[in-house]
Parts: C-alpha cells; sequence; structure tokens
C-alpha cells in the first residue's frame, strides 16, 4: 500500500471516530454500532480513486510539499467523495434490485438492514456537510465547498433520475436510445461527481475559483464519458468488478446497446427489440453473442484508444503546466484500468 | 383560503417552474415532465403549517409591514421547509412499507414509479440547495441558511434512524422502549425540522443568529415532543388524518405504547409483549381495546393539557415580545388539531 493510501485511510478512522461522536446527535449504543459498522461496510470498499485524487491534485497544483494539515485536509475532502459515492451506491443497488456490490452482498441485501438502507443512505449523505462543517467551517472557500458538494450531488441524483425513467417497464423503446441520450446520463451521473469534483475541490484548496476553469471542468467531464464502466458491466468478470453486471437485463441506455443498434442490420435489431430488457438468461445470452457477432469488444477498444488521443490533445493544449499534471495524472489512473 | 395561503402556493408554481427550467440539469421531456408530477403530488398535498409558520413568524419578529420581496423570500423558505418534509415523507413510506399518505397512494405505490421513489427523495432533498443558491446566495446570511438546513436533515435522518433499529425484526423488545427513548427519537425525528426550523428561518431573516436564541430553541423542541403525531396514528379516523396509522403492527416507540408499559399490570404487560407490532388485526385490535381500558385517550388528553400549560408558562417567561406572539401563534396553530 502507498504511503498515501495508508495515510487517506488513517483519516478515515478520525472521522469516523468524530461523526460517532458527534454531539449533534444524541445517540444511543445500538445506533453508534449501526452507524460504524455502515460506514465501515459502505465507504471503504471502493478503489478510493476519486478521494485519492483530491490529495494527487492538491499536491500537483499547490507545487511545494503539503504540511500535515493541509494533508489531512485533502484527505477529508477525499472522503467527503468516498462517503457521497457510497451514498449513491446504497441507493442504487436498492432501485436496480442488485444483489452484490465490491464482493460482498448489498447494504440493503444485508440480514436485519433491508429498507432502512434507504435511510441509511440519507446518513451518509448527512455525514459529508458534518465533516465540512467540523473541518473547513473557518476557511474562505467553505460556501463555495457547500455549494459545490450540492451542485455534484444535484447532477448525479438528475442523472439516476434520466437512468430510471427510460427504463420504466411498459415503456421500454430501443428506439429512444441514443448516443446523446446515453452521453447526457453519464455527464450527469457518473462524471460530475467521479471527475470533476475531486478536481475542483484541490482548486478550491488552493484558492481557486473551479468556476473560471471551464475549459478544465470540460475535459474531466469528457473523461467521465469516455471511460464509463458500461463495458465492463458487461465484460468484466465478476471477480474482478466485485458485482454482476446488470445492464442488460435492467434495459439499460449503455455505450454498448446504443453502438449495436448503430451497427446492427435490421433483423439483429429485431433481436435486440426482443431480448434487450428480459430477464431471463437466454435473452441476456443471446444479446451477448450479437454483441461478440458485432465486434463491441473491438469497436469499444478502439473508442477507448481514439478517446484517450483527443484527452491526451485536449490536455496539452492546457496552458497550465500543474493543471496538466492533474490532468495527465486522473487520465493514467482510469486508462485501461480493470475495474 | 386565508390571501397569506393563496400567495404562498402563488410562490409554490413559481418555484417550480424555476426548478423545471434549471439550466444545471440537461432536462429531457419525459425528465421535465416527471419532475413536475412528483413534485405536485409530494410537496403541495400537506397542511403547510411548517411552511406558513416561517412568513407568520418573520411578519411577528419584523414588527412592520412586508415588502413583497420580504413576502417572496419567507415563502421560498417555508416551502424549503415543505420540500424537506416531502423528501423524508417519500423515504419513510418506503421503509415504513405504507400505502396511503394525505389522502392517496403513496408515492412509491404509483405504478410505474416503485422504487425511483427513493431517487425521486433524492431529487426533491436537491432541490432546497438549488433554491436557496438561486433566491439567497447574495444575503448576508446564507451560509447559516445552508448550515441550518443541513442540521435539520442531519437531526431528522438519525432520529429516522432510531425510530427504525429499535423495530427490527427478531429484535423487538418492549422492555427497552422508554419515554426518554421515545423523546429522543421525536426530539430529532419530528421537532428539530417542523418546530425549530421554520422559526429558525424567520430570525436569519431578521438578521439573528438563531444559535444564540437557546431558550427559543429549547421550547420550540418541547413544542414538537409534545405534540407528537403518535395519537392521531391510533386514533386519527383515516379520513381525517390521510393515512392508516401503522405504529402497532411496526412495532414503534410511540407515546401510548410507552404510557401502555407504564400503566399496565403484569397481565397487561404480557398482552402487549405478546400482540404489539404484529401485522395481524387480531393482535392490533388487543392491542387497542388495552389501550381503552388503560383510559390512554383520557391519559393523552390530561398530558397534552399539562403540557399546554408548561409551554405556556415557558412563553410567558421570555423577555422579548415578538418572539412570545411568534411561540404562541405556533403553538395555537398545533394545539388540538385533527390533524
Amino acid at each position: 500500500m502507498s504511503d498515501m493510501k495508508s495515510k487517506f485511510l488513517e483519516v478515515y478512522s478520525v472521522l469516523k471516530s468524530e461523526l460517532l461522536h458527534d454531539t449533534a446527535f444524541d445517540f444511543t449504543d445500538n445506533s453508534r454500532q449501526w452507524v460504524e459498522r455502515m460506514l465501515d461496510y459502505n465507504v471503504t470498499g471502493g478503489k478510493l480513486i476519486r478521494g485519492l485524487s483530491v490529495i494527487d491534485s492538491y499536491k500537483l497544483l499547490k507545487g511545494e510539499e503539503l504540511s500535515d494539515d493541509e494533508v489531512f485536509l485533502a484527505c477529508a475532502l477525499g472522503w467527503c467523495i468516498e462517503w457521497l459515492q457510497a451514498y449513491f451506491i446504497v441507493i442504487d443497488d436498492i432501485m436496480d434490485n442488485s444483489d452484490t456490490r465490491r464482493d460482498q452482498p448489498c447494504w440493503y441485501k444485508v440480514p436485519k438492514v433491508g429498507l432502512i438502507a434507504a435511510n441509511d443512505a440519507v446518513v451518509l449523505r448527512n455525514h459529508i456537510p458534518r465533516i465540512l462543517k467540523k473541518h473547513f467551517k473557518g476557511k474562505p472557500y467553505y460556501v463555495d465547498l457547500l455549494d459545490l458538494f450540492n451542485e455534484a450531488e444535484f447532477k448525479t441524483a438528475c442523472g439516476q433520475m434520466i437512468d430510471m425513467i427510460t427504463t420504466i417497464e411498459g415503456e421500454k423503446d430501443l428506439a429512444k436510445y441514443s448516443m446523446p441520450l446515453h452521453h447526457r446520463i453519464v455527464r450527469h451521473k457518473t462524471a460530475y461527481y467521479s471527475f470533476y469534483l475531486p478536481v475542483a475541490c484541490a482548486l478550491l484548496m488552493v484558492g481557486e475559483n473551479p468556476e473560471n476553469h471551464t475549459d478544465v471542468k470540460s475535459i474531466l467531464i469528457d473523461m467521465g464519458i469516455y471511460f464509463q464502466d458500461d463495458y465492463l458491466d458487461c465484460y468484466g468478470h465478476p471477480d474482478v468488478i466485485g458485482k454482476i453486471g446488470t445492464d442488460i437485463k435492467d434495459f439499460k441506455c449503455s455505450w454498448l446497446v446504443v453502438k449495436a443498434m448503430e451497427l446492427a442490420n435490421e433483423e439483429q435489431k429485431k433481436l435486440l427489440y426482443e431480448n434487450y430488457g428480459k430477464d431471463d438468461p437466454a435473452c441476456i445470452a443471446k444479446v451477448k453473442k450479437l454483441y461478440n457477432i458485432l465486434n463491441l469488444q473491438g469497436v469499444f477498444e478502439e473508442y477507448e484508444s481514439k478517446s484517450y488521443e483527443k484527452l491526451i490533445t485536449s490536455i496539452k493544449a492546457h496552458p497550465g503546466k500543474a493543471m496538466q499534471a492533474v490532468l495527465k495524472s486522473f487520465l493514467a489512473k482510469i486508462y485501461k484500468r480493470l475495474k
């Protein structure tokens, strides 16, 4: 484990302990145990890429060694993003009726948790302003931080909404799926909080207003659009991605199905219309077989390389060397990742 | 309808329209229609007591006629509280597996909505900072407003958590139910956002820091504790309270069951142990019959009158005349209300 990652995990323990002794809530013993277990189960099991990016980005932007205090604060903001992610994952899994996540049962599937998970998600969300208030209240950028996290949550919730309402039973119609719709979903649902938010946090910490960096924002959002997880949902092995993909049976407007519709002949389109979005292994197998016939793996790889080249070109066109390093470092972390 | 209420409803239309044309989200037609229907269904159907209290309180504290602008802003904050309430109700109904609310099916029970309701709740929640940012961003108390709403949401979520985890299947034990636990739940889950929050909003609008008014806060929280809805959940007629009570079958730590345990003899306690928290009409009937034998209606009425007297005494002891008027007006709105 890198030094930074072990430092990051240390900060998790500090934040957790503060939250478990937050005097704004008159804990019962049971509720304190509940929250601790819920946090350990949902917040720490991910790859932590988003959270760690805050520290990396902050270092690169600052251009000098960080003090212990500064490292702590960057870690705290990183954890706020991980908390946000946990909040959305818990709700997402309930809505998608998923079974597993990060190699373990989804939180709402854990015995005695059930739909209490919906309120646990709300508790997770509420920890973010608790952390921000405790550690950033005096900072000149405190209010911008609140606005930023609110904005990120809003975009994610809206993306989630389009994602869900396009898949409603009885209104399933592949004809409405297109690359622009797919991009719209991913841009809101994933790109904003996963890619833009960590760098925006780092910008606030060095005293910059992220709103003045629209070029950076647009590169980061593009990164999120190009490197979505749809490919992995279908082709990633559950042992590697930590969950069983559900996009085909859930009728998701994924990159793969949109691309398949683009490339398919009339007969193949008919197959998609008849089999996509059905919770039946035979239908799912037919869709996957068609994806193979259309060579979507190859098409995706090419798309990914081209996207990478485009992003590198945009990054090199950016005037600031430090910001270039931030963006390149982010790109390196996600390009051709396994999960 | 009072002038104030029709003004308040007008402001709802304005806020809704702003949210439906919020450029921070790239709406599809479907999602715009979805949000509009979801808002109309969940935000406006209540009694609006909480929301209207902001305007009343602000007027009384200001002590002079409000400008149109000031009325609009007070209405906007009032609606933020109604939005917060809608958010919690939507999630609450999912977790309690409720059927009806405000004389209509719960939102998650509406065809084609289902568990998308969980994300709709998140969208409702996210509208609050959108409204605050749009209308209060320049105000000196903007950051305090954000903190206040965050604090209110945090307390509510924590109260909801204790409420839920005390009722988990397999751990049902009436012996752990007591008046302090009941108070702890109500204080967090209801009193803070329903009673303290509206007055705290009004205080911010007149340039005061609500944190400096701990006496007011404690009176308002007490009001929330005394005037909870547990009595109505059991005795209110569904036509009047707009929902079917579920506290007995859900094993809730309600005022009634705690009081019943206090007053019951050994045999009656045994009956409660055997029948409370079972989703069986015969068990529910036995519990209700015992409540009648113990004359809980009469005991509650006496408790309510005494609480009223205590509150009036506390209010009269408050040094500020305007604040006294605010508190009395609030109390008048909720004392012996029908629903």
